[in-house]
């Protein structure tokens, strides 16, 4: 698998960590009863990568469909719609940076679908299971995540172990892609609840 | 798409919004050591619209079969077990009252299944994408949503953009349905935590 | 169905109890800001029961195949790569102890998927509708289970009812099972914020 974007991956992420403090500041000032959004506590940015089952690749993909709507099948992404209502199951390897064959710190598994008819977005319900030096416990994940945007906002609902109670928010950018086989997505996780 | 029940519907809304006030002021006085529930921060009410295709409706539908038990297909409801295991994506028009032509402010995007064997119920996992002058942002809810009761609770989850942090309660209604092929929910969002 | 491990199963939950104190007291000490974890506001044990649909079982099965993989079927999970790609929709007796005969005090409604391909694990979400004297109200969990190991966390993201605006951890230890027919989890609730 090629590894492209590098520079250009790592240089979105610190963009978007300038953009996200300039938000965050300005998003006071609202007419209903709110407290002040606390000070993240912690900051992470990871990578995983998702090679997509395409009827030929079983030994290494590390996603498979698992539900289409009638008429579609389960070796490709349905070809009209968008994709709209193919269910993905994945347990995909996380890494520190965009190479994938960089060792992993931990899995990503969970489910995604397609939402859309007119175009391409999808619907997320996942876990970073991290088992690392630095990192031991789980961070789960939901939301809804329109990919053609650059930077997609999914929420944090849960955590244990490191992240036991986490609470807050991930940046999803899509880092790179081939075809309807891989695509890489940069995480920028923002806690503003930590214990 | 006839509209039923439209000032039904807004003053069930309101109805709930009362009882449910005196609800959370005699829910306190257990054994177990708690807090008491602070004061809601945010309420909201919307209306989604899901058009189940079924065989026919491909164009108009906004939610499809994606998933269900052996023997069962997927362009029609199972018609035993009162649809237990049919699982349907959606991606829903949002409005402010309860027409179907009203302009849309967001999408619900998501996924239900029917979850009982013996009786009409579902579980829900699915997100509002808010984009209007008045809202942007996401709210995610999930939970069990036994249809058959007139209100029925749900966990909001998490949230981002004008909901970033977002924690509380959805009540849900079924404020009119057609079939196998129409429904529509009135969601009463109240919201703990804001920011 | 026979009632295995009760004693042990009771011996268990204490262990894990004990352990979980000293666990929570000693994970201080990180670099990053983080406030003291506040003290478990309420802690259930619950077990539910899962019979699987297995092609013979449809009158007495709690849960049923709703997508798999490509290649696989509907009434049996998948023989190859550890049901990578099952997923199955539930709706299961929660009871206060392991007897699958015990009255229940509520369901535990929702979905799993397998969700690796090298080894026996699944993601959960699902919700604890429990209605008896003691409970009304609603509990959400989420969060991967990787089954084989003996004690695993996952996320409580949500409640309703008695439950309102619950979060914390669920302890989730395999307590039986009977081939791909029957397993019982014991759930071992600690909420971290009550109301």
């Amino acid at each position: 698998m090629a590894i492209k974007n590098r520079n250009r991956a790592v240089h979105l992420c610190f963009l978007w960590l300038l953009l996200s403090s300039v938000l965050l500041q300005t998003s006071d000032g609202k007419s209903w009863k709110k407290h002040r959004l606390r000070k993240p506590c912690r900051n992470l940015v990871l990578y995983f990568h998702d090679v997509i089952y395409n009827g030929s690749n079983a030994k290494n993909a590390t996603s498979t469909l698992v539900g289409a709507p009638h008429g579609s099948n389960l070796t490709l992404l349905a070809g009209k719609d968008n994709h709209f209502g193919d269910l993905a199951v994945f347990d995909d390897p996380i890494t520190l940076d965009n190479n994938f064959h960089s060792p992993p710190v931990g899995r990503a598994q969970g489910f995604y679908f397609y939402d859309m008819k007119n175009t391409f977005s999808s619907w997320l319900g996942f876990t970073f299971v991290l088992n690392s030096t630095d990192y031991k416990g789980t961070i789960t994940f939901s939301g809804a995540d329109p990919i053609l945007t650059k930077y997609r906002d999914i929420s944090v609902v849960g955590g244990t172990g490191d992240f036991i109670m986490a609470r807050g928010i991930a940046t999803i950018s899509t880092d790179a892609y081939e075809g309807d086989v891989y695509f890489r997505l940069c995480v920028n996780i923002t806690l503003y609840e930590c214990y």
